[in-house]
């Protein structure tokens, strides 16, 4: 599986892994891929820090990339307690009724109450490129959208290459025209924020859009080798996945007060693929997310629609700690693309890793023989 | 490209061709695919008699197949002005006012009127199979679930394989218990009726859940080699195109009074992959569908809800009839796949199956040199 962009990253495999785990990231790039630490959970770049420095320190010198998040058109800024007054009361009624009816308890005093996800902010984000760039990340990538032009230049002064997704033709081509190296053309079966153009479609016309100007990798429903090699026919350089690496060994996910997995990953583990639903109900963006309970109560008729980004996550910031402490499998916000119906075990990264890599050699063995 | 699959049904590639088209059939059989007619338009049984007829004289004695709609759960029986009864006034109001605000002309007198598809009831679709077996299939199809046991022993009874279409692995593993011999594995991205798993994770969970006990083809997304060389990687032992054939220079689509293409082939050449939506409008079950001003009035607020099977095609077939002989290509009535945004030029099938043998060839010895 090795090509030109494994040779450039420095990497043995074309397998980018979006994560928010250090540990999986860590795993990933220690076993041939490249891991990718998510960024946009710290609030506190204190805590980034620290995390990166752990990084460093867990590679085995290997490399590893950085993911933020700075929405292309810019959402209001704001410190959580002012963005706070902006959230209607029928939306805060609306969760608080929508949590008593699914059984979810109130916090215990002594926990430290969720503010939301901020590093969707460009203040934000902008204190944790700076953070990042002190270290080594082999690549920075922004989920939605183009970074701003003075952060792909200061990535580029540092030699560290920038990445965006795209989930359509013109997203890729904006992209490439504000200077950015890799575009990731992330499919509608993907898990998180997410276009309507499946990967199938999406994955060639955009190679075939931006020809030279970019590297493309494909995400979107990749979770074995046959669809590693599926992405690579369709003209992508390397594969972009998230979703698959929720069942990691290595990823600590949600909370479990007894032995075995905890509710989300049992959740995971349980869901086909026909578990999941797009809905702007988790950051005001369409993101797909599993299908529990807790999504079916905003899609039935009479409940609010969604806030804009950062409204939303705000809204819900609490709603998904209580979720989360309650350890209701049947309860879960959690984002997860269609490849769920494969993530049927917790594994070690590595394990994964080699089948992947053994089932795409496979698979390209099996296609010579057709030719 | 040439595999068991193709060895068994006597073609060179396997490639399956649905269209209505029966000029785009015999085409695609005789350039070395599998031509598969579309029967779902013949409410009478002697006219799909003369065109089997037709389809036997012109295929160079290569095999085609056929394709019948029987929806699994058994729509609402009877004749098209009993059927009518069933419809209600504010539906017909929300048409005749949608039609005359898109500024579509009423049929002139001496047009003889639509009455709807009615090739979905059982009753017109057994009639149907009843002429094709007197002819030569090599392939019965069912685009809506298993046909009924007695019509899989007949054909069997005939050696005719029988296939059907499968949005998810629950239908798969239905439709190989009912003894259907090829399951489609058709993802969120094709034309027509279609489920929301895409391709990339839908096919090698099919082809994992049957196994040895059918064979599995990709439809949804294909219009390329690499898309080919795509679903052989996912498991797949052959493709079904189905929107791709719509810009076929043998297919006579639509009304055109002047020189060139109709109104629906110029609004097919125009769509990007962005420009199609999944609507139950149609047919009364969701089907992707061309975005045009007509699906947009629909999705409006106040628009009435799509009626179930068989009731909303009667619904809209006067108004399908009314769209098409305006030719305007921002108010179409057509199921068309992702891959729409592929299809840029009207091109004979010859051309386009070399391409597609051509560029699937050139994937594998790309894919081969990364092993």
């Amino acid at each position: 599986m090795h090509n030109a962009l494994a040779e450039k990253f420095g990497i043995q495999y074309p397998i980018f892994a979006f994560t928010p785990s250090e540990h999986v990231a860590a795993a990933v790039s220690r076993a041939g891929g490249l891991g990718v630490l998510g960024c946009v959970r710290f609030n506190d770049p204190e805590e980034l820090e620290a995390t990166l420095t752990w990084m460093d320190e867990n590679t085995d010198g290997k490399p590893y990339g950085v993911d933020i998040v700075m929405p292309a058109k810019v959402p209001t800024e704001g410190a959580a307690v002012d963005l706070d007054k902006l959230i209607p009361a029928e939306h805060r009624a609306f969760v608080d009724r929508t949590l008593d009816e699914l059984g979810v308890p109130p916090l215990s005093d002594d926990v430290e109450h969720a503010t939301g996800v901020l590093g969707w902010l460009h203040s934000v984000a902008r204190a944790q490129v700076d953070v990042a760039l002190k270290h080594r990340p082999a690549l920075i990538a922004n989920a939605l959208g183009s970074p701003p032009k003075d952060i792909i230049d200061e990535a580029h002064a540092h030699g560290v290459p920038v990445a965006a997704l795209a989930g359509a033709v013109g997203h890729a081509l904006s992209h490439v025209a504000n200077g950015v190296d890799i575009v990731i053309a992330q499919g509608y079966e993907a898990g998180g924020h997410t276009g309507e153009i499946a990967s199938m479609v999406l994955v060639p016309e955009i190679v075939d859009a931006v020809g030279d100007s970019a590297t493309v990798l494909a995400a979107g429903g990749i979770g074995s080798g046959r669809q590693i090699a599926a992405a690579l026919s369709l003209g992508a350089s390397g594969v972009w996945m998230g979703s698959y690496w929720l069942t990691a060994a290595e990823y600590k996910l949600g909370s479990a007060s007894g032995e075995g997995p905890s509710a989300i990953q049992r959740a995971l583990l349980d869901a086909s693929s026909s578990d999941t639903v797009r809905s702007r109900i988790y950051s005001g963006k369409p993101a797909r997310l599993l299908k529990t309970k807790w999504t079916e109560a905003w899609s039935k008729p009479g409940a609010p629609d969604a806030l804009p980004m950062p409204l939303q996550n705000l809204l819900v910031a609490e709603a998904h700690q209580r979720i989360v402490a309650s350890e209701n499998p049947e309860v879960v916000a959690m984002p997860a693309g269609q490849i769920v119906g494969r993530m049927n075990e917790i594994r070690p990264v590595a394990d994964s890793m080699a089948d992947l890599v053994a089932e795409f050699e496979a698979t390209v063995a099996r296609l010579n023989k057709l030719k």
